[in-house]
């Protein structure tokens, strides 16, 4: 690639030093890769089948349902397949557009790669550490009588958390991998019809879309239905059903292990790169957004890929899964309570809702058409309204299905309109995330109130912007919150009323209820990633065409595409975190019921009025502001390192400003590259280590205090506290970061002096505090909270 | 005065137009004012002795303690008019120095009497409200078997709430009588010796610190005394002793809520004031700070004594009141259950340590002395040292008294070592204390790492400068959260371990021993809030002397007199900050003590599994965000209107910059003080309906669904979770804002640039965000924290 670009013809410069001399110095393949690359094209393929075979033998061993989910998936992979092939198919454009997006690549995937050894090495380690624990631990009297003892089940867990961490890794490369080929395409498609370039974009994003939720079913779905089989599950003297969902944790925290140092690096990357490339390039030296003369530029570009695909894809993949197991963990448990005869409806369900998310997501991205009359660059519609309507489609669609799933699945004898109200609190989630995008549309959107105080504060300088920025975050935290409350109580309350109830009479469905409002919330899951996606490869293409310096119509068009990318990523945000805190109560009630298993005591209280709880709150709460600093931190001193270089390059080639020098991209991005995997570190590891020491650290306190359960008790108000207070700053971190960008775009609309005024750099000031806020640390504490969830309930048995 | 300002000589400026017109346009006085002026001095001293007589007559039939109380609290009142009479008789200065302090004087009481008429009247308001609550309630049984009837009780639950608000008024009033007329004097005494300005400055602190513990501890003892006596405590058939602490809640709450709206409303004032002046002076115009021709620079140094030292005032007497309250609280139940012969002790304590508190504190500033030889101006002492030397002087005396106390009130023949353990809680919050202050400064202060990094990431930009900022105020609430976890959890075990058992058996004392070292931790508290009240007072001299245009040398005096004064700011605040969060961990007892009086029913578990309890915690941290919102949000919108006007005034009147023409410092100060009067009510209301709502919501969802007592559960939840939230944020906001205070100061030094480079003015935009952190949202969060304790204690009885 570096030799493509010595004698290629890039734009306007004449001589040309080497560039991107970094990024190939250690061109590390990981070991999986090399082993399936190493084996012939036919065996993989006669592999392939033969795989394919085992699991829908499996799976029909299991439950008609499993085959059903299989079938569905596999469907829709080969739906992406056509979805990537109808993308790559399109032209690559001019050969200056395809250096530059050959330069993305490298860089794209040279860091992939190397961020990827580092978490895999950390994933190896932490399962040793699993082992261990596990091969130490005691069982519960369920699991001896059900012939399931320490080493299976240490095996079990382990292997459920690599192979979780590797779909994670799959789902992020996925995005990654198409995002960095669409990107060109629909620059190029941009020279022609803003209509094709949308659709283009749309289909990579939803390739990459499909292809995770997809593997996150699948996946779950062969544990559970490899666990059935293997255990024997039902059979007289094993293990009951309903205990087989908590067997998959393992899998839930291994995606979330994977997504938050992803998140981590990937959003330390690309902030790192765009706050040191805007500070020098758009403040200082006064040049446009991805000017080719900016040395930071494609560090910029690459950002967009390793930071919004590959992390969001990993993100978007750990959401789905740890919402379905804590989902099948719940309605196992309710089945058993109510002791409900084939509590497979209650347990499968969540698959069944995502393999019609599958379907209708599918339908929501066939809706959106490529022009009808080709060849004429017709004027620019508003893609907003083009996604909105392909939104509609399948928002209504969703309603129909998950009203016949909740009739298919959880229809029983005992409650038999039981199944009536959790559609109700289907409804209850699938309103919810309406509101949510409404309610980040209103405070991040520049057609309402909010961006508009905020432009309006930039005029009287730097100060007050950031001040009414950081009030429009704090306040931006009410409204979801609200609608969270009203969804959880509602919900519940729904499920309470169900009908279904236990030996003694007392009403059991209400967790179940909040459950599958939290389905219903990402019953639309795919479609919304797709949106996602959609944005940075739109971002990607503008930047494409601003490097290749084509005409002003054509950035016209990616600019429009690149804004809307901007509002549906703000949107995607608050979808997150309103299904990762409906997730963590569930995994919390789930993290309960393990300890009550394991200690043979029931724990379904947690007692804030004790002290020490108290403090595993004050401690929990605290782990989430340190999070956010650690992160923030991260990418301000790495962007500082970007400035320095960027000064340090200005000054020493003065030509770079008249195009007579070309600047040296390369070590821009080994600067980025470096620093952010190096800086991933610190947070990840707080994250992992500090529920493990203070649930053993309270654990040692209460053994010679004589408190039974402590460390169990203070890690759950540990969990409940940082979840919340992680909702709340991530709501706050998003939302002023969305704001902060487009009250900048509004101002460069021409409004309040538009661009190049003193109101402009205020702007842009808030909008470089605000990248961090809202792609590095409020997107990792998300996958933050969850993840606390799910490694308190794997660590369990150490805290008691 | 506006005659004077007319006739006067002020400074350079020849012409004058009519400044000030605003300031009178309502000369409103509180009708309490008016009626002790109107009574003949004579009558005043008569009645006076009368009502010292009674008191000691009421104190003598109560408890020899309370005597002991009285004596204490007079005989530092006597002190505390020795020391504003040595104030008082030093110089005012040259009559220029003389116009700019009464003009200060002038804009400062106006807005405090508006202000306080506002806040009076919704005191009004909602005392009438508390009264018809406690009018329909249900009582106790309890109460019924003492003859505390409906009325009774609330005619005391009310009077109590009056009397705390009227003595928080006057704390604040006291606050800035002696700040306003210190201000000129040590502008004054700055041109003979450091020296002497220092001591007068601190004197005039110790008169208010002096007055604001006093009449804390004064209040309390008499309630106390008074209801002991009126209901005729532990005669047969009547209340017990232990019971009467809970009476005293409204008080608590009466400080509470008047030192909130205090602490907003002056907050407000100061910072819009102070960023306003800052943006345009500083950033556009290059003037230094408090330049004469700058039209908001009467307004800001206003606002140094109506935020800072009338708000602050408030603010700790709140802070005294409802630690001593919640002690007392903790002290009875505890003695109740441990069914302790005499348990006037342990409820008494509070009073003792803060008696002594006033005697040790006293010694601390009178260690403060004069310049030995007089005369000289001599070399510049760091005043930083001489200040920390009286803190050590008083600290060890605290240490002595703290364990002579314990001895003398806590020892019981049940237990007789529990004094001993008692003594080690208040080492422990003593020690915390010491670290809190440690903390603060190694965060805050530009002689260590964090603040130089910080002022390092100004070289790069204002977005780097912010990103840095909100990370490290973000990271300083790690060590803060750790130090109060050791503190209450080995307070807590030295408590528990004290010998005192129930009549099971049960240890008992844990919550006491956790009361006891917030005690220690506040045994300082008259000297802390000296130091606190130094810093508005040499703020407000520098100011003088540099309106005044003083020589070089005088000001390099109250500069360096500044600097400290910020550093010990910075330090209350987060002593401010700590003794909240364990007077609320407290209260919160007294809390689940009193919901379980009422209901009839054990309440001892907050149990955060329970979906509403849940959502009751997500609104309480919520309330906590918007509250921070609103704050911030008023203070950039007061700024951003003294900013247009200050613009207006430089365009309209070009002379201002040439001192040719003088600025309308008038309509500054009326800008402010009309928009913080406005901008106040919203974030308070919301901080006292938000509860009401919450817990009434609740409590008629619990109705409807059958959960008993849901109301009081979600509103303890609540309240946890607010006090959680809010101890974190506050930490934030204070350690943010003193950190970018201190790094533009460091650059001033000369450091990076020094003053006016790029650096600075990234500093500067630093400086004006975490004005509104430090000074607004920050130290509100604290007395919010306490006031959601009180409310909840008070208006228990809607809850269920």
């Amino acid at each position: 690639m570096d030799d493509e670009m010595e004698s290629g013809n890039l734009g306007p410069y004449q001589d040309r030093p080497r560039t991107f001399p970094n990024m190939r110095s250690k061109p590390y393949t990981p070991l999986i890769f090399r082993i399936l690359m190493r084996i012939n094209i036919r065996v993989l393929f006669i592999l392939g089948l033969l795989g394919l075979g085992a699991i829908f033998y499996i799976g029909a061993s299991t439950s008609p349902v499993i085959v059903f989910v299989f079938t569905v998936c596999i469907i829709s992979f080969c739906l992406s397949i056509y979805l990537t092939k109808w993308v790559l198919a399109k032209d690559e454009g001019p050969p200056e557009m395809v250096q530059i997006s050959d330069a993305i690549r490298d860089g794209a995937e040279g860091f992939f790669r190397t961020q990827y050894s580092t978490i895999s090495k950390m994933a190896i380690l932490l399962a040793l550490v699993i082992l261990s624990i596990y091969l130490f631990r005691s069982t519960t009297p369920q699991q001896e009588s059900s012939g399931l003892g320490r080493s299976t089940s240490a095996f079990i867990t382990v292997a459920a958390f690599l192979l979780g961490a590797l779909c994670s890794g799959i789902a992020g490369y996925v995005g990654m991998w198409v995002s960095v080929r669409a990107n060109v395409r629909v620059s190029s498609a941009a020279r022609r019809s803003a209509r094709e370039a949308l659709q283009i974009a749309v289909r990579a994003g939803g390739f990459s879309a499909i292809v995770v939720v997809g593997m996150a079913v699948l996946g779950v779905a062969i544990l559970y239905a490899t666990f059935y089989v293997w255990l024997g599950v039902d059979s007289p003297g094993s293990m009951k059903v309903t205990d087989l969902p908590l067997l998959l944790v393992g899998y839930g925290f291994g995606a979330s292990f994977v997504a938050l140092f992803a998140q981590l690096g990937g959003g330390i990357y690309t902030k790192a790169a765009d706050v040191g490339a805007d500070l020098v390039g758009k403040v200082e030296q006064g040049i446009p957004e991805d000017d080719p003369r900016n040395p930071a530029v494609i560090a910029d570009l690459v950002g967009d890929n390793v930071g919004d695909c590959a992390a969001r894809g990993a993100d978007l993949f750990e959401s789905i899964a740890a919402e379905i197991i804590s989902a099948m963990i719940l309605g196992g448990t309710m089945a058993k309570r109510c002791k409900i005869e084939d509590p497979t409806g209650f347990i499968l369900f969540p698959l069944v809702v995502h393999s019609f998310d599958l379907v209708i997501s599918s339908a929501g991205i066939f809706s959106i058409r490529g022009t009808r009359d080709s060849g004429v660059i017709g004027a620019i519609e508003d893609p907003m309204a083009i996604l909105q309507k392909g939104y509609s489609v399948t928002i209504f669609l969703a309603v129909v299905t998950f009203g016949l799933s909740t009739r298919w699945m959880l229809y029983t004898e005992q409650a038999p309109s039981a199944w009536l109200n959790f559609a109700l609190c289907g409804l209850v989630g699938i309103m919810t995330a309406y509101a949510f995008v409404w309610i980040t549309t209103y405070y991040t959107d520049y057609k309402h109130e909010p961006v508009r105080t905020l432009a309006l504060s930039s005029s009287t300088g730097h100060g007050t912007n950031i001040i009414a920025g950081i009030s429009l975050g704090l306040e931006s935290t009410a409204l979801p919150v609200l609608v969270i409350s009203v969804s959880i109580v509602s919900a519940f309350w729904l499920g309470h009323t169900s009908g279904l109830v236990d030996d003694d009479g007392n009403p059991t469905g209400g967790l179940f209820g909040t459950a599958v409002a939290t389905m219903g919330m990402l019953s639309t899951a795919a479609y919304v990633l797709t949106m996602d996606m959609f944005g940075p490869i739109a971002d990607n293409a503008g930047g494409i065409v601003e490097m290749s310096q084509q005409p002003e119509s054509v950035r016209e068009i990616t600019d429009v595409l690149d804004a809307v990318g901007n509002t549906t990523k703000a949107t995607t945000k608050g979808f997150a975190i309103g299904s990762a805190a409906l997730a963590s109560f569930l995994l919390f009630s789930a993290y309960m019921d393990e300890v009550a298993a394991f200690a043979h005591v029931p724990f379904n209280q947690v007692d804030i009025a004790i002290p020490e709880v108290f403090v595993g709150g004050l401690l929990g709460s605290m782990l989430i502001f340190l999070f956010s600093a650690w992160a923030c931190a991260a990418v301000g001193r790495t962007a500082q390192e970007v400035v320095n270089e960027v000064r340090r390059q200005f000054i020493e080639r003065p030509g770079i400003m008249d195009y007579k020098e070309k600047p040296d991209y390369g070590r821009c991005v080994a600067i980025v590259a470096s620093a952010s995997l190096k800086e991933m570190i610190k947070p990840g590891a707080l994250a992992i280590v500090s529920p493990i020491v203070v649930g053993l650290m309270f654990r040692i306190l209460g053994y010679y205090t004589g408190h039974p359960l402590l460390g169990a008790k203070v890690v759950a108000s540990m969990l409940m506290f940082a979840t919340v207070s992680g909702i709340l700053m991530a709501l706050f971190l998003n939302t002023a970061g969305g704001a902060w960008d487009n009250a900048k775009k509004y101002i460069e609309t021409g409004a309040l002096g538009g661009k190049g005024s003193e109101c402009h750099k205020a702007a842009i000031t808030g909008d470089t505090v605000g990248d961090p806020f809202k792609d590095t640390a409020g997107p990792s504490l998300h996958v933050l909270i969850k993840m606390l969830a799910t490694i308190t309930l794997v660590m369990a048995p150490i805290f008691l």
